[in-house]
């Protein structure tokens, strides 16, 4: 009888975990038919985010009021065990050996007020499946959407943004919460220790930005692509800056007695346990992707669509596992890995995977989101540990706009410096109030709510992402139009050039038109990377690019053989053709980026068709194309409107 | 330092779980390139899911052998409990609580021969993720991709096999395998108990057929529609079948002393819960496709394509969970979840949702199938409490034959009594051949391995889908040529009309010549369901179908408006154009199914368009419409190949 009480209670378990889930099942039911609605009636003043958090907070309302608190939990077992816990017990009961497996610490003040009610212990989940489920195809399906064009003629900016940003936002933030922190214990608001790593972490946690409302009202009103690609590139980079610089803080532990002040070594540790984890993560997304990109490339797997499909699944998969197991951050191997996949493998694939990997990873992000957000709402009245201090919201909603402030308008006024294209006051002031807090924060400040500092944080955390979700989603579309910001924008068509001088080059396909684009806010770094990836990676990995037996040195030339596909030259001599329809409609190319402007000795000028035509295209090392490409970049094109043949070599 | 060592423990114990999972993907992806390249090359004597078994074989020889074993188990805990296990358990470590949720039991012999090493721990599951994760896709999937015109034709056949078959297999196997026992007995090779019901159980796990490989390969070689979908419908009934026998036979306990004998009260309460548990889980499956079906031709959601994906989805997720928290089975709801959505809302969705939906469970299908089967291979080394008896397995090898070959010819033969278009010799042999065992018997047996002769069992299991996949899957091109079995046969053209004087109808749609083909062997009670379900099911849960205002009875009008959605009308007009082009080819007409020959009274003949065009049509009751279609199926036309004007109201 035993046996069977014991099978009866792992089925009525069972059963509430059902529950549980159906329950958040029936609350994403709800919001996208709400969602559709407002799509109908074209409502935009509350996201599908800000949405699933309204009705998480309803359901959350009931389940914490409206079901009965049972006795869920036990009374602990009394004898004492050895000096630490053991990850898996054997427990005797009566003569019968029961197996149980460690969940976690509770502190002694928590064990009979926490967690009294079975339902609401069910709908609360353990924090690392959003880190280990959730954030992964978010992460993953915001690089592999990636509009590349857009995000690489931004490239320096977005990395100053997300960078420098992030890091200035986050010291700022900590600095100004350690001095309210000092204030409620001069006032006596606190009752337990609040460290200035604490306060530290917390500028980390609350600096991830996550403009989801505003990107979807972007997208939706087709707003200024170049705003569209600083934002959505900042928030993509700064979720990964955001999760190593917390993790960095974690690690930064002084030696000696005083655990909590200031220690140089130990600073300089967590920069290079910062430097370490950011570029082994990057690293292994890279290499992942790039795997990807060859096997996809040497086999004929695009004749089976389902199978490069899954391939393609479980490669970027096993990114974010692999990065875990070598104890990098998977989610940010995840982000590299999807970029390197929507730059290199999406070239790979079949037209049918294309869009079937695409719409896989959309319906896992849009599912994994809105999870996410209905779950926040939910937490507000299912989570037992919150901590609500005034003084430190208020603080904190302050800090958080100082932060921000400090991080934009500097950081644009030195980016405007340099950039040819300026950064204007209306979009910093777009950019300075799409500072929204979302999924990645959330999923930050619940990972640890063990201490006192740590559940004030996720309490006031929560707060902010609901004040900024819906009120900042809400005041979008005003504030685009108040901000006189240019909507209804064809992406694939440029800004007029009316406005900056600035050139247009419009070619044939939109890659060689991006390409093209590209160059003309690119850096001296930006080109030499430029260069080298389309002269050596593009061949490589993809079916597109110059043949490696004419951008390799001559001694290669087997290997050149062996890595160079046959389509390349059959694309070479169908581009060639296509070529002839190139043309430039602007005069002005001269390349300027950042505080260099690059002058190259721009001798060879546009070429025209030209070269061989006999197959097979003369030997041309990559200095050449590179000159042939800064070349045609610097000529000065006189008549606005000449139909210009363009160089061959930029086929990418 | 004591939390740090905690802490340090997770996240080793994070680590291992990533490196199974690696593990796993890793072996998923090997098997995706060698598929490829045996596709590639049209190597047919190995399916991927018997590739995938022989990777998993492999890598778990190299984890059982390769890797050191570690004193992962601690000692148990020596204080004793009250008399039954708490589900989660506090534990005071020298001041500090520890909170441990219950595994399991383990038998104390187990204690400490059990799961030495930690990596052969981390890489076996929990026996319910097949039930809840992995198994639920692919049922679903084998529901959603039925192919319905040729299921349909042949549903009695299928039922009878499926329901009838299944039963007779799982009596006669498990009263063989009682002999078995008995003699183990008697010759001293059994050395614990090993009961009537279980050989019961053995019998329910081992029915559930899985022709996965054969039905590749029919697939491949578009082998006969007919048989495929005799095949395809048995095994996806199959399962739902074997496993509702399962829970069944556990449920089957006699009260008092004698617990093992035979108790008919206890075998009629057997009897109840197979019933309740498989037409509960039918009717959940039933109810959430409907009102997806519903949700989807109210909204205009196919506005919006991600938003109904993600809808459908979810939809079918729930059913699942619901049908899990009402204490059904969720796989079985699934399934019948998967028909209903494939029948009713697959025609709401929009064009990209289809194709969305269908993508999106082919490759989730495909990745838990493949990753079923890895794990069968890796389980034969990493499983540690296997349990091999010679003498069992060669009775269970003999027993499945005989329980194979005693369902299916005895049930081809009482069919073809009825059936006008006969299975033939040929068929039943390919029937017979084609009894594979795969992930739905595997998942089955590794459900519950507590007990000596489960474990039994489950060794067993392992080896029979071993055996057939391998065997049978190696063997089914050369049997289909060996049996003259036809292939390369059009799925959308009908077996040739001179065989057997069967009747073929072409119409312009294959949706309309489905529909003709399914009345061709359609008994009275299939002709009934047809006539409703194309009268007043498909109208309301579909945009198809006549107008409600023409079937239901004139005071239902109102009702009726709003149930018709505006499109039908427009639908109606389009396909009375259309359908001047359906021809009758063949002459007979005779709707003859199992034992029943329908003569209705074939008075109004074949309808030409002569109803009143003016918009609206003229109002028909559900009988006229049934008579008119009997009419046209019983009217006998002279000619061969005439052009005759089909009915109107055939518009399904």
């Amino acid at each position: 009888m035993e046996e069977l009480a014991t099978e009866q209670e792992a089925e009525e378990s069972h059963r509430q975990d059902s529950v549980s889930l159906l329950t958040f099942i029936l609350l994403l039911t709800l919001t996208i038919l709400t969602i559709w609605l407002f799509k109908h009636r074209r409502v935009r003043f509350l996201h599908e985010t800000g949405l699933a958090m309204i009705y998480g907070l309803i359901v959350g309302v009931i389940l914490r009021y409206g079901t009965p608190s049972s006795s869920g939990r036990d009374k602990p077992l009394s004898c004492s065990q050895e000096d630490r816990p053991f990850t898996t017990l054997l427990v005797n009961v009566s003569g019968k050996f029961f197996e149980y497996t460690l969940k976690g610490e509770i502190s002694p003040g928590k064990i009979h007020n926490v967690e009294q009610n079975d339902m609401l212990r069910k709908v609360t989940f353990d924090p690392e499946v959003f880190f280990n489920i959730l954030l992964p195809p978010i992460i993953f399906h915001a690089g592999y959407s990636l509009k590349k064009r857009h995000f690489f003629r931004n490239l320096g900016s977005i990395l100053a943004y997300a960078f420098l940003g992030t890091a200035v936002s986050c010291f700022i933030i900590g600095n100004l919460m350690y001095g309210v922190v000092k204030l409620m214990k001069l006032v006596g608001q606190l009752s337990d220790k609040f460290y200035y790593t604490d306060c530290l972490l917390f500028g980390a946690i609350i600096s991830a930005t996550d403009p989801v409302t505003v990107l979807a009202i972007f997208n939706e009103l087709h707003a200024d692509v170049d705003l569209y690609a600083l934002l959505f590139g900042e928030s993509v980079l700064n979720d990964a800056v955001a999760i190593v610089l917390s993790s960095s803080i974690v690690a930064y532990q002084p030696t000696g007695e005083n655990t909590h002040a200031f220690d140089a070594a130990a600073f300089f540790k967590s920069v290079g346990v910062f430097l370490g984890i950011f570029s082994g993560s990057f690293m292994m997304g890279a290499v992942t992707g790039v795997v990807t990109a060859l096997v996809t490339k040497f086999t004929k797997l695009h004749c089976f669509p389902l199978l490069e499909t899954a391939l393609f699944f479980l490669m970027s998969w096993s990114t974010f596992l692999l990065a875990e197991a070598c104890g990098f951050t998977g989610v940010v191997a995840v982000l590299f890995c999807g970029i390197t996949q929507a730059h290199y493998t999406y070239n790979n694939l079949s037209v049918e995977s294309r869009s079937r990997t695409k719409q896989l990873f959309e319906v896992l992000h849009f599912l994994a989101e809105n999870f996410i957000f209905s779950y926040m709402g939910l937490a507000l009245f299912t989570f037992q540990k919150h901590i609500f201090s005034p003084v430190f919201i208020i603080g904190a909603f302050i800090a958080i706009f100082l932060g921000r402030a400090a991080h934009i308008y500097p950081l644009s006024f030195l980016l405007n410096l340099g950039r040819r294209h300026k950064i204007s006051w209306n979009f910093q002031h777009m950019m300075m109030f799409s500072g929204l807090r979302g999924a990645m924060a959330f999923a930050l400040a619940i990972r640890d709510t063990a201490t006192y500092a740590h559940q004030m944080m996720f309490s006031t955390t929560l707060l902010i992402v609901f004040f900024t979700v819906w009120i900042v989603g809400g005041g979008t579309t005003p504030m685009l139009s108040w901000l006189n910001i240019r909507v209804g924008v064809d992406p694939d068509q440029d800004p007029p050039p009316t406005n900056d001088n600035f050139q247009v080059l419009q070619g044939d396909g939109p890659d060689s038109e991006r390409r093209n684009r590209t160059k003309q806010e690119s850096a001296w770094l930006f080109r030499l990377w430029y260069s080298f990836d389309h002269n050596y990676l593009k061949p490589i990995l993809t079916h597109s690019g110059p043949p490696l037996t004419t951008t390799l040195p001559s001694w290669c030339g087997l290997i050149a053989r062996c890595l160079t596909s046959p389509q390349v030259y059959d694309n070479q001599e169908q581009l060639r053709e296509e070529d002839s329809d190139f043309i430039l409609n602007d005069s002005d190319l001269t390349v300027t980026y950042g505080d260099t402007t690059i002058t190259a000795n721009g001798s060879s000028g546009p070429h025209t068709a030209t070269t061989s035509l006999d197959g097979r295209r003369t030997k041309s090392s990559s200095e050449e194309a590179l000159e042939r490409d800064l070349g045609a970049a610097e000529h000065e094109v006189a008549s606005r409107g000449t139909r210009l043949v363009f160089p061959l070599e930029d086929n990418a």
